[in-house]
Formats: C-alpha cells, sequence, structure tokens
C-alpha cells in the first residue's frame, strides 16, 4: 500500500490532547483496511512562537507541503493574545491558509440527533438540520492591504476588501460541487445592496449557475442569513459566501446545531490536498487534564478520508463507530447532561477505536 | 406646549399601516398629556424612486432636516431590487443615515415574556435577555470608497473600510453612556485579531474607558459573539459595534428573541435629533392586508419620546400599554399562536389607543 504522508500540527492547550486521538483512529485503520501513515510533528501557533519566535516556523511549512494532507489541532491562547502581530498563533492560522493556497473551508454544520438538548434552540426547530458552510479563506478583507494614516479627521485605520472573479468563480464552483452531491440547494450570501466585492460575487454566481442547471441557487443577505440560520436552520443546505461573512455564519451555523466539540471542518485548495482540523479552539482553560472532547478531531480524520485520501469506506467506519459510542450513552464533559457521568479524552477516544 | 414637528416618512409595503397607527398613539398622547405634534409626510424609498425618480427627494430630506424627529416605516421591495444602484431604496437610507449625521443605530433586543414561545430558543436559555446593540452607522466599509478595476488576475471588486478615531471615540462614548444607564457591562465587538480598524477600535476603546470606570468592558471577536448571542444571550447588555458587524449581529439578536414584529430602533447623531423606526422590513407580502404587526413601530414612539423628546412618562404610559394588550392575550398573526384568532393592524392599534 501507499505511504500517506500526514503532517500533524498539534498546536495549543487541547490540540495535542484531540489530535492524539485522532491518530490512534488513524492507526487502527492501518490495521483494518492495510492502509499506512506516516506521521511527522510540526510546530505551529502559540508554541512555535515560544520555542522557535514564529508562529509558523519555515520547516513546518515544508513539512505540509510535502505531504499529502495536514491534521491541525488548534491554535492559540490567552498567553499570546496582547502580543504584535507577527507573534500571534492567528497570524500563523492566515500564513498557513495563503501558503498552502487553501481557499476554500467547509464545515458541515450537523445535529447529532442524541445531542438535539445540547443545543440553545428548540429540538423542533433543530430537526433535520444539516448543512454545510463554504466559506472562502484566502481572499476578502482578511488579505486586502490593511494601513494606518493622518486623514482629514485625525488618525483612521483602513481594511481593504479585494475578490477579482477567478477567486470568486473556484469557491463558488467547489461550492456548486459539493451542492450537486448534496441535495442541490445552494445559498449564496452576500451583501450586494452595499457592497461592490458582494455585486461582483453575485454578477459571477449567476453567470456560472446555469453550468450547474441542476442545482437551484438562492441569494440571500448576510444580515437575513443570520436571522434564518435561527428561524429555519435545516431549510438550509449548502452556504456558499467570502471571507467575513463565512467567519460570522459559520460560526454561527456551528454553535446553533448544540455542539461546537462535535463538528470537523476541510480546508482545502486546487487538487486533492486539505488542512483538517476541528471547528472548536484550543480551550486553554480545560488543556491538560484530559476531558477535551475528541470527537470533532476524529470526524475530521473521516473527512480528511473522504475529501483528499479517497478512503470512503473508512470514512463511514469512523462515522458509525463515533455514532455508535454516542448512542450507548457515552459523553465528555462538554456534551454530558450529567457532569458527573463523563468520560475523558482518551477513553473516548479508546472507545471509538473499539467500535470501529 | 411647543409644538413639536415630526417627519414622517412611512415609505413601502406595510409602512404605511404601521406609521398610521403609531401616528394614532402620538395622537392619543396630545389629548392625555397636552403634547402638541405637527405631522409631515415625505416621500422616501421605492414609492419615492417610483414618484421622483430618487429613493431620497430633496425636499424630504429638508423637511427630516426642519423637524425634531422623523418617524420612518420601512423600505424596499422586490421591485426594486434589480435597479441599479442610485434607483434602489437601500441607497435612500444609506443616504439619509449620512445626510442627517445619525452615526449611531441603537436596537433594543428584548424578549416579551408572553411572546418567548415564538423564539426558536428554548425558553430558558432566552429567560432574561434584554440587550441593546449600539451600531455605529455612518462609517466602515458601508461608506468607504467602492469600484471595480482590472487587476493582475482579471477584473476585481473593492470595497474599503475606513474609520477614524473620531468616528470610534463618539460611537462608543454614546454606548459607554447607554451601558451607565443600565446594568453597567458593554461588550465591545470587533475582530482584531485580523483587521486593523478593529485594532484602532480596540485601542480606541481601551483609550476611554478608565473615563467610565463604573462600567465593565469585555472585548468579544464577532466570530466568537455571533455564537455568544446563541448559547448565552442574557448575559449580554450592552454591545458596541462597527457598522458591517452591527448589521448582522442586531438581525441575530432580533431574531433571538422571538419577534422582529415587535423591535424597535433608534438612530442618533449629536443633539437629541433622531430618527425612529421598526427593525423589521417592508413585508411587501402581506402589505395592504391590514394584518401587520404595528407594535415595533409603535415602540419605535416610545423611544422617540424618551430619546428625543424627553417625554418620559408617555413613553413608558405607550410600553405600559402595549404589555397590558399583549398580556390580556391579543396578537397580530406574525405573533399568533392561533393564528384564527389572530386581529389586524388597526384592531391593534385601537386596542394600545385604548390602553393608555
Ligand atoms: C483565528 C481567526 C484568525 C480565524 C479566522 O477568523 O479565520 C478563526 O476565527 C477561524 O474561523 O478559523
Ligand atoms: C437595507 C440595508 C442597506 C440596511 C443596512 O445594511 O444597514 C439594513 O439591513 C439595515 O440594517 O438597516
Amino acid at each position: 500500500t501507499e505511504v500517506k504522508k500526514i503532517a500533524v500540527i498539534a498546536g495549543d492547550g487541547i490540540g495535542p490532547e484531540v489530535v492524539g486521538e485522532a491518530i490512534k483512529v488513524m492507526k487502527r485503520t492501518e490495521e483494518l483496511f492495510g492502509y499506512r501513515f506516516e506521521f511527522e510533528h510540526g510546530l505551529f501557533g502559540g508554541i512555535a512562537i515560544d520555542e522557535r519566535g514564529t508562529p509558523l516556523p519555515q520547516d513546518t511549512l515544508d513539512m505540509c507541503r510535502n505531504s499529502d494532507a495536514v491534521l491541525l489541532g488548534a491554535v492559540g491562547g490567552p498567553k499570546w493574545d496582547n502580543n504584535p502581530k507577527e507573534l500571534r498563533p492567528e497570524t500563523g492560522l492566515l500564513g498557513i491558509r495563503k501558503a498552502l493556497g487553501l481557499f476554500s473551508n467547509i464545515r458541515p454544520a450537523v445535529v447529532f440527533d442524541c445531542l438535539k438538548d445540547a443545543s440553545t434552540l428548540k429540538p423542533e426547530v433543530l430537526e433535520g438540520t444539516d448543512l454545510i458552510v463554504v466559506r472562502e479563506l484566502t481572499g476578502g478583507i482578511y488579505f486586502g492591504e490593511k494601513f494606518r494614516r493622518e486623514g482629514e479627521n485625525g488618525l483612521e485605520a483602513v481594511d481593504t476588501c479585494v475578490y477579482n472573479v477567478t477567486e470568486i468563480e473556484r469557491i463558488v464552483r467547489q461550492a456548486f460541487e459539493v451542492a450537486q452531491k448534496r441535495s442541490k440547494r445552494l445559498a449564496s450570501v452576500d451583501k450586494a445592496n452595499v457592497l461592490e466585492t458582494s455585486r461582483l460575487w453575485r454578477e459571477t454566481v449567476n453567470r456560472i449557475a446555469p453550468e450547474y442547471a441542476d442545482v437551484e441557487v438562492e441569494h440571500v443577505l448576510v444580515d437575513n442569513c443570520a436571522m434564518q440560520l435561527l428561524r429555519r436552520p435545516s431549510s438550509f443546505d449548502v452556504i456558499v459566501t467570502e471571507n467575513m461573512f463565512g467567519d460570522i455564519l459559520s460560526d454561527e451555523a456551528a454553535m446553533l446545531t448544540g455542539s461546537i466539540g462535535m463538528l470537523s471542518s476541510a480546508s482545502l485548495g486546487e487538487g486533492s490536498f486539505g488542512l483538517y482540523e476541528p471547528v472548536h479552539g484550543s480551550a486553554p482553560d480545560i488543556a491538560g487534564q484530559g476531558i477535551a472532547n475528541p470527537i470533532a478531531t476524529i470526524l475530521s480524520v473521516a473527512l480528511m478520508f473522504r475529501l483528499t485520501l479517497g478512503y470512503e469506506e473508512a470514512a463511514n467506519v469512523i462515522e458509525q463507530a463515533v455514532k455508535q459510542v454516542l448512542d450507548a450513552g457515552h459523553r465528555t464533559g462538554d456534551i454530558a447532561v450529567d457532569k458527573s457521568k463523563a468520560i475523558g479524552t482518551t477513553a473516548m477516544g479508546d472507545l471509538i477505536v473499539n467500535a470501529m
């Protein structure tokens, strides 16, 4: 069997703990399916700032470039929050996205049946919610020129939001393709009544839509989308949007499913290469205690298998194992109703490995 | 008694219907409190496009400038959605905000006890939710330079987000003052880990915070805020943020309270002048049927009385009357559990007038 190189950047906080369980799951698939993985570890984020003076060391980037896929834990924490920009974990995150050309962030927001009660939304509203946010990840106001200057009214700060047609087209096409494999409904979110970039976005969507005639397209204004996600979450299927709106809406969508601790994400570029990470953050408050929920990271492995490695069967086995363990009532603290019965990170990982 | 000039721009869709009820309420306060109002009506939005070829005719603007306060219904509708920019209702909205210097949009998001069930959030989560979003309204990416150009990779669109210290300071000060009159907690929302305008925003908040030492300030990233509004809405009191984030978050906050048909808003500048309008839109689908909920517009009058005219007592009487009518079980269609018992726009207005 071909050896697949996996770049592992565990990062900060609970990152190393949850990544550890994900690797256990991957190793289990070596036994079950005969796959072969070569794991290489690199420093990234806060820990890289501490040990190497930069959030994204060159050797970590090279390691990622030489890999088939990247598994990322989480980065950041209060320790680095007041650092200057170049010494902040987020700067590493933005840098790695840009350097690896990961222009598309795919975030499924699914409601786990057995976890419906964990949501702040009413179960009947949530029923059937299963959507994907496709977020543009390397353009827009995140990467446009930003600076300060003396203006007519004193000091001012400027951020620039730029999108060219090529950038819009590639992410929108990807979203159409995702929609084609699902229920064939695509909601494109913009603020075309105010922003020029949004008008170009909308025109581009409309121009290429006829090529995906089987997909029904709806344009939704970002403010309205923030509302509709709350009002009728289950009516959305695939949502595509630009970087800043995607940041906000994907977090809102994740939260309404009731457990951010369960959600995985993929960041993709051209080709099959991808970076996979849980949606949740580094949770410094519970780091090192062995109580973090590893499911999001484990499900990120399933996503990696499906989207990058083409290991569809193993992806299904992982997802089924997670479902089985949850159905049997096992919970980590974040998703437990009765906290006294909560199990720890490795116990959850072991249960999933055994259920595979 | 001094005559107060009220500029009325009813606008499109259900605008004229709901504004009609709000005027009835104001006239009732003339009887009860001896106030004197002079109402002047002006064209604005879609109807102004149709009748005058521009969404914001000069005489409407002059009328507003010569008034003590503006009462606005709602603007927009599918009829004008595909118009060129200068012929769109939204352009009138942005224009009037800028022309009247209304840099601050104040949107209370309150849960009406008797309407808790209308929310998609669980009642226990919603319990006690009573927050105000203070949104910057005349700066940021809404008003920065926007254009298209040929870039290295073909056609591109650009939007510019600019904030100067003066603009930030005046809205932040206003939010501090609002917080001082409430529970003394202020959440300032930004994206300081990515945007330069947000970093200037945060610095400015921190610089002036000591002048409001009794207010506890928290900085919240916009993506996190979108989540926390869902997870713990009742923990927020006053939220202050820039224009684009405020657009999204205020709509999310409004929706989670369960009835956008109930919420009022104020747009203020320097001094006491203000523009008052319901949070909901023009609802073209139900326009002209006499079934729209006038409560948001009526409560906007209460806000006008309190914030612009200093008629605190009458403001309370209006709010009490609304509460009493709701407590007695009267509902318009949008908020009725049993739709067959729903009452119409004027019936609701009459009940409130009678309860005053
Ligand atoms: C940390 C931050 C820069 C990042 C973003 O805004 O993209 C994060 O919120 C995310 O969504 O991955
Ligand atoms: C219509 C639109 C331009 C406007 C805005 O984005 O400000 C609206 O959404 C609002 O919030 O008043």
